[in-house]
């Protein structure tokens, strides 16, 4: 080890420990802790926090990273931890410590202010918390753009820090080459959906035997079970310590079989990039996955182009169907496979169908750019959010729970999250032609052998974590970078078969 | 505040997160975490461990606490806090920080080597872990009894980890005198105890049944779900992070009825002490129960004193019933309350009656006196063990996962605990005769009212923490320090009136 790099150890010891510890009391908030437990684990939270941004923003490992950047002998993956870790120190380094501390208390206590708003369809109660958590970001990044001598959209800066390299720019060609090519396509769908009968989809399904066949179909995929555990909350995440300890959560619905489903699937599909990181690179800062992009890339494939292709569904369904004999004696593959992707424009990003999930994400991503780029009010959300959704989508929220408080994500204080989402589905349909190229798939499928698709995922992405980029990971796998086409071929080519004969 | 006392404060803070993050590994440890992921989860709980020493050994907070053991113009709190964080200073400092680091990671792994040696009866394969966690302590003993100027014997020293002021020569006494009187007691018990039939506790009880009615007696005696949450692990326990998040588990068997209830309400009776913790307090380093003898003083209460007494089950028995009729209805309330206190010498202390209970940890106590005063070997303790059991309980354990596996505490580090479940048991009927004095107790069993039961508790003893010593509480009670004999009269009168008809 690079004399230098082993001095910089401790730190990154102290800095995994505070970590796992901080994620461990996320995971511990959403899953598990009594009620009114909040205010006193906020504050642990709160400041544990603060520890960790002191093991990272100090003289000693600031002089380290400066000394280890100029650094030449050493190996690439120290080199690769340097980087990383250099790069949060930039980003955390400008904002004050207090600031810090106050953002994380206050996003650690976030969510359950606004589940109970989102309960009680009480977009006010959680009105002035969101003020202040958006008041600090856009304080962290007037103070994180002074400190580097970038000259960026406000914005740009949040997108970048979820995946790098994607601004505006590249993000509203996207979104309007999606909406051109979708809108079309949903209105040929929309026209056909009243000819498929998804009732079985909401008849009664015991929560019990959820449980059994979700566990099931997280095996199915290849979720290891010794390197990790599946639990309920009220809203479906995945979150790792490290390798060999990755969760993910799912929430059962008695009266609608595919939600707990797709989760599950979903989920599963994190977890699996978490769980094949490199054991060289587990516990460091660059052994988790490289991108939130890239990390929809993985549960977008699970959860979408596989989990909602009929080869997928030929090793299941006459298990699922076991599973339920009462509710699914009448349903043929066939009915199952048109209901599993029957598209509705409808006003639930997580509930939605694969062909309007994107038109979701561009809602969110045009409100949070007014947020940040033109200051609109935190008042005036709610009517935006609805305007946009009659809009783009064709239906209203009658209420706010169904509207702009059905997401968690900016109560934990995440901005310019969503739209990963999208680049995701974009990534995963990249991939899935990938594979097709390289191994025989639909035979896999048709044959439940995941382990061939989780080898080569691993080989050519999990395993990296943090090491390459999203789009040296692409350009190394397949010659290319990222390239949406594949996923506007992918959804039209798909629904163009699909509906072919209703 | 005083302002030296808060320039305190912000190791407090962190001394409490610390805790807090090591409390919910541990936790996790016992009841969620992922099979494979014990490794790097111990490396977390080690580092982490670490930090919570320095936390406490530093040279700031050493000045602070001498000059705050002098100050005299602390409030009675401000007192107590300085006096506990002193004490704890002068536990820990005469140990290095690398011999602190390497056995918190060692007693942070010992569990899971323990469970796979109690499951495969391979004592073998956990000797080397256990005599190094003893080597570990005897180490610890000889800094610690260097740097005080105390004359003690070494194993007094563990004795007062947990319960201040109680010795060898006060715990020889307790035990001889119980020995004395438990053992006539118990021959006159066991020559009658197979006209207690108690077939009906080993039917088929399915779990998911036991889980609803454990979670209404957990209720019933005051464990407040809104601070509190129960779930599932191989050795039942309590945990507490603060007063509004306390964890306790319980562990089912299908053909063991009663197992799980005694459990349930044994862990139930620490919960409320931690729950019912005084909110001035809470988080500080005197916001938890004072000792362990005190912790199970109130655990035994609710388990023995009421939880195995006819007036307990007047309001619970026909629920009970309910919940299994098809196992319980040719059973009367008689039948149960005698199948419950039936007296027989057995091999396993969690599943042992009320009678002998005391027996098993005298077995205990000897064998951890000639660990640490007779420096036996660690290859002679299961021999030791099954001779002492066929000596006092006139049994042999024919395998050693029923013999000297049996239990977890050495796995975790603690010597010197068990006594405390002997203390416990004494100071629970100590406090039961009190209760007796100054309320209708018997009338408020009946009728299923803890509120005034557990306010007396609360006002006499829960809510003080650590700011009174056992026999401060027990004296500003009832006038009278700790005194056994209100034990030995309960066992008596107990076991007389319940076997005299038989």
């Amino acid at each position: 080890m690079n004399p230098l790099f082993k001095e910089l150890t401790p730190w990154l010891d102290k800095a995994y420990a505070l970590n796992s510890a901080l994620v461990l009391f996320e995971w511990d908030a959403e899953t598990e802790a009594p009620p009114d437990a909040e205010e006193m684990n906020a504050k642990a939270v709160e400041i544990l926090s603060t520890e960790y941004y002191k093991t990272i923003i100090n003289d000693t490992v600031k002089e380290l990273l400066w000394k280890l950047s100029d650094e030449t002998d050493l190996t690439a993956q120290e080199a690769s931890i340097v980087k990383e870790l250099r790069k949060q120190f930039d980003d955390m380094e400008p904002i004050p410590q207090e600031d810090y501390q106050a953002f994380r208390g206050l996003t650690a206590r976030g969510p359950s202010i606004w589940t109970k708003a989102k309960n009680n369809n009480d977009y006010e109660s959680f009105a002035p918390v969101l003020k202040e958590i958006i008041d600090y970001q856009k304080k962290f990044i007037k103070y994180r753009l002074e400190a580097s001598d970038k000259d960026m959209r406000p914005y740009n800066l949040l997108l970048n820090d979820f995946e790098e390299g994607f601004t505006m720019k590249e993000l509203d060609l996207f979104f309007e080459n999606l909406k051109n090519e979708i809108v079309p396509l949903l209105q040929m769908v929309v026209k056909k959906k009243d000819n498929i009968n998804k009732d079985y989809n909401h008849r009664q399904y015991p929560i019990e035997k959820q449980k059994v066949f979700n566990r099931r179909i997280a095996e199915h995929v290849g979720f290891d079970f010794n390197r990790g555990v599946i639990k309920e909350s009220a809203h479906p995440f995945t979150t790792n310590l490290h390798n060999r300890d990755v969760r993910i959560t799912t929430h059962y619905h008695e009266d609608n079989l595919e939600s707990a489903i797709f989760s599950t699937i979903h989920e599963s599909g994190h977890a699996l990039y978490e769980q094949h990181i490199s054991d060289d690179i587990n516990g460091t800062p660059v052994g988790t996955g490289v991108s939130m992009g890239m990390h929809e890339g993985q549960s977008r494939l699970f959860e979408n182009n596989f989990g909602r292709s009929r080869k997928f569904w030929i090793p299941l369904f006459d298990k699922l169907k076991e599973t339920y004999p009462e509710n699914l004696s009448d349903i043929s593959l066939d009915d199952f496979i048109l209901g599993i992707n029957k598209a509705t424009p409808s006003l639930i990003r997580t509930e939605a169908d694969e062909l309007t999930y994107c038109l979701h994400i561009m809602v969110r991503y045009e409100v949070e750019k007014m947020i940040f780029e033109e200051n609109v009010s935190i008042d005036e959300l709610p009517s935006i959010w609805n305007q946009k959704y009659e809009e783009y989508l064709g239906v209203t929220p009658s209420t706010d729970t169904e509207g702009i408080l059905q997401d968690i994500h900016w109560a934990t204080g995440s901005f310019g999250y969503f739209p990963s989402y999208a680049l995701g589905t974009a990534i995963a349909a990249q991939i899935q032609a990938q594979l097709r190229r390289v191994m025989p798939l639909d035979q896999y499928l048709e044959e439940g052998n995941f382990k061939p698709i989780n080898d080569y995922l691993t080989e050519h992405i999990h395993r990296f974590g943090k090491t390459k980029t999203t789009n040296e990971l692409l350009k190394d796998m397949m010659g290319e970078e990222f390239n949406p086409q594949y996923y506007v071929d992918y959804l039209k080519e798909k629904y163009t078969e699909l509906y072919k004969d209703l």
